[in-house]
């Protein structure tokens, strides 16, 4: 895991923060596969994820459209549906907009920032 | 650790995603002491906080203003001088206003929500 690279501010944080229950069978493949389908979704900017008992992602967006539409998305749709039924037990997700950042020890990106 | 019973939308969130350096000497009593002191300061909603390597911290406010000043709180300062000088190697501090939110598995806080 590393610190997202992400660009100057505005722009979206989905806060995630969860307990999984009891039950997580397949949970480690599709958290995996999600990862990796919203990487590929256009307007995704990077993530963080921490877990020690309740586990924290991060998924940063360009803005709230794209959050709209990887919601949306048909496999992340099942995905969801899972969590919630299955192996969450309990969770909050927060969308917030970015509206400024500073930072230690990342490298500077030119390209990027 | 429990997942932040925050107050409906709009609300503030301090996503503080950070990196240890070798040097912790003092630093675990400063986090905890941090953590209280927050608690004390107008506008302080709760916080969150995971580590695994990476660590992830995310606290919740009213508004700007009370961030302000939690920043410029004295004691906080020592705090965070100490953090950029020694513990931390690398951190991103991103302050970003939450427009939505919802949850699955919390109680519903009828005094709150």
């Amino acid at each position: 895991m590393s610190i997202a690279k992400t660009p100057r501010p505005p722009y979206y944080a989905v806060i995630f923060s969860n307990y999984l229950s009891s039950d997580v069978d397949g949970y480690t493949e599709t958290a995996e596969r999600m990862l990796e389908l919203a990487a590929e979704q256009p307007g995704f900017l990077g993530f963080e994820s921490v877990r020690d008992g309740m586990g924290i992602t991060v998924s940063y967006w360009r803005d709230l459209e794209a959050i709209k539409l990887w919601k949306a998305n048909s496999e992340h749709q099942v995905a969801q549906k899972t969590g919630k039924e299955k192996w969450y037990s309990q969770f909050v997700t927060r969308i917030a907009k970015v509206e400024r950042d500073y930072s230690l020890g990342l490298d500077e990106q030119a390209d990027f920032k």
